[in-house]
């Protein structure tokens, strides 16, 4: 890895921004824990449904607030429809907000939630960790994948 | 990590299927040569130019054999209307194809270039690595993202 890759990683990551939509109290406590143990740096915004999300992203675009560069989303919010009405609503939203990759994270691994997730545009599917080892290796993937190695839509912008 | 998702990991990477769609033929040596050594177990498909890719796809339909799970695009085919063509005949195929992740690997960093390819539906865009220890990195980190942490469209058929 060189020292030009490395100072760009360093930028990169003190710009990191997500926003995190999840209604279950016990998984924010574990997700706040294990993204300050592994994903130093990352601000990350926590809405607990999809109306907080949408109108949140929303007033990011209408008041020139930097917009996060990852959205994970809980399906169950706390029925699978609210998830994927989010979802819906950021596909079909203008370039700046559509273009930001959605994670879904659930407890679920029913073939159909996972499917039809894909079908309606999200990036990637990742059944919840159990454990919260897991979780702390689960938010490094996700930083050395979105951080280190993709170039995010916004990358001219952000750095 | 616990011994149950590493027996599901093997699992997955005894059948992991990359389309790889590389014009270059010195990118490929390299290609070949990362994906041997970070990503031991793959089977990775590799061709030249759109049109291959798109029949090679629909083949697969048609005869019954497993999709790959991942499509790694070189954008420039050798021009970047190559690369979006293809993606937006697999963007709008039936879903078998539709929603297997698209990613974009290119020379080009340019904002525009990134910007295009996620309103295209690209699933994330990735610099090309400089040199081959950064290629091998590149896959490692693919593999732990795509392989050990996603649930990708056909968990349930292949596991």
């Amino acid at each position: 890895m060189s020292l030009v890759k490395s100072k760009t990683n360093t930028n990169r990551l003190r710009n990191a921004r997500i926003l995190i939509v999840e209604d279950n109290s016990d998984h924010l406590v574990l997700i706040t824990k294990a993204i300050q143990q592994s994903f130093t740096g990352v601000e990350s915004v926590m809405v607990t449904d999809e109306h907080a999300a949408i109108n949140y992203l929303r007033e990011c675009v209408q008041t020139g607030v930097r917009l996060p560069q990852l959205i994970l989303l809980d399906l169950y919010l706390p029925e699978r429809q609210n998830g994927w009405n989010l979802l819906k609503m950021i596909k079909s939203h203008t370039p700046e907000i559509s273009q930001i990759p959605v994670v879904i994270f659930s407890n679920s691994d029913h073939h159909e939630d996972i499917t039809e997730s894909y079908d309606l545009g999200v990036t990637s599917y990742v059944v919840k960790p159990i454990n919260y080892d897991e979780w702390v290796d689960y938010f490094q993937t996700l930083k050395d994948y979105w951080w280190e190695t993709v170039s995010l839509p916004d990358s001219r912008s952000t750095y």
